[in-house]
């Protein structure tokens, strides 16, 4: 099995998360300057302005980077095409089934890695040629599934031969090195690059990442089946009763519609939503997205070295 | 800090789940016997009953073992006593806080361990006094709160100085390493020591846990505001479809009242409660409870020999 570093041509086994509205050019060239793997999400845009954000990554940096496609965006057929157009060197799929671009895409030398939230869904796109597989537990920030990091990334390295990328909550070395003990070969880290000195995000949502507790998220969206993960605020509240009471799916939408844009840049800490994972907890300061890859690198091999020290004494 | 085995006067850093029904005198006793900590749940029995099942674990090993209280139960006071008369090595406490209870205890020299959700709970419990706690994550079976284990024991273990030991959807050595690695000092397995040879668990029961995929548990009672995981089946898909309607509280009660008695004993996997952590994917064989534990400790080790070797790699 090829490491993720050798796969990706990157120096650290760390791939940033394809957060909408957060993951723009400026966080995905420092992620991938840094050394690891910098992504842009497409969310529901256009071929036209994801290749702008492709351009503005390549003017910064001439390393690998990624795109981040979401399968029910109408326009990904465009979004395929541009990616293969453009040469982008890797993409992450979420939301649905790449499983019928894969062909072109490899033939364009586009390395495909889809994210998944069950073992049998990692299982089909490894069938359908996926080069890895992101792993991702319900720790994480914005939309989720039902299992949880610990759980997900052990049952699905395996089910698969293709390397695991684990997600999900994971913003410490600690918590990558035990990953790493769970079968993944690689991490993928959104809350912790959420908060990087080069996320163009509202000072004032950083600041809530950066002071939330471990019991600081919620889930929204359970009860329509979309479950997303977001810090409590005035706007969760609402949407919390009123999910208690039985909320028609399409009101729901109404309430969240345009809110991850009024967080991320009208920085509206109490009626945006506030997309973050549990590790909002473990993230305490706004540091260069380079500078947590080399703190995360360093824990891991610390935290290694310590469960050492357990084995030699026991 | 002590290690767990060192408080304890056990040779693994292993305790067994208070799981109702599951955890009694058979169960342990072997767990106990196998150089963990077995535990008897007393569920809402009363003082004679556990009575009894203490005086069954002792005839059966001379070693360290415990009882579970619920906090809720009504004979709390009762059972909290006859600890003391009984000198019960050690208690692990969940549903409530212990802390009135706690001097009486440490007089009569009971390790005190309560079960917690989050870290602000962690720092209460060692400032009431505990000897340790065990940090449980939302992957467990039966009662949970809403925190992964992946990022709520590194949380606590950063909010508290006494040992803390990790629990839900632990049932393999990697995850143990890799709890170990979050800042455990021990872990407390209950899904894999459900299936264990020595559980008076019925069978059809045991073969629901050994034949679940990752994507098999699901969590009731999310909108009583008392979350529940079990094993999908009717009577899971109807309360969760009531659920969904906006089902009175009380209700909700008497639909489940009865039903983990009914899986335990009856053996009914269409009407009963499977409670089954996440982990149950990873759960495929009924071994007796000294090899389970022996089973986690080498694979513990092997886990941790394979990081070196990916460090030594890169």
């Amino acid at each position: 099995m090829k490491d993720i570093t050798e796969l990706l041509g990157i120096r650290y086994p760390i791939i940033q998360g394809g957060m909408a509205w957060v993951a723009e050019y400026h966080l995905a060239a420092a992620v991938s300057k840094g050394g690891g793997l910098g992504l842009i999400a497409s969310g529901s845009a256009d071929a036209d302005f994801v290749r702008g954000q492709v351009q503005a990554v390549r003017e910064r940096t001439d390393r690998p980077f990624g795109v981040n496609i979401m399968m029910m965006n109408p326009l990904a057929d465009d979004l395929m095409q541009l990616v293969i157009d453009e040469k982008v060197p890797a993409i992450t799929t979420g939301a649905g089934n790449p499983g019928k671009y894969i062909p072109a895409l490899k033939e364009a030398g586009v390395i495909v890695i889809p994210v998944v939230a069950s073992a049998a869904l990692a299982k089909r796109m490894e069938r359908a040629g996926a080069d890895a597989i992101v792993a991702e537990g319900c720790e994480a920030g914005g939309h989720i599934g039902e299992i949880t990091t610990m759980n997900l990334v052990p049952q699905v390295a395996d089910a698969v031969k293709i390397p695991v990328i684990a997600a999900g909550g994971i913003a410490t070395g600690r918590q990558a090195a035990a990953a790493f003990l769970l079968g993944a070969k690689g991490l993928q880290v959104g809350t912790r690059f959420l908060a990087a000195t080069e996320a163009q995000v509202a000072q004032s949502y950083k600041d809530r990442v950066l002071a939330a507790s471990d019991t600081d998220t919620v889930v929204t969206g359970r009860s329509t089946g979309h479950p997303v993960r977001v810090l409590k605020n005035k706007l969760m509240r609402e949407i919390l009763s009123r999910e208690k009471e039985g909320i028609d799916p399409e009101e729901f939408e109404n309430l969240m519609a345009g809110t991850l844009r009024k967080a991320v840049v009208d920085g509206d800490t109490d009626f945006g939503s506030l997309m973050a994972g549990q590790s909002a907890g473990l993230v305490t300061k706004e540091q260069p997205a380079a500078e947590i890859m080399e703190e995360i690198m360093r824990e891991m091999r610390e935290a290694y070295a310590s469960l050492g020290a357990y084995f030699a004494a026991n």
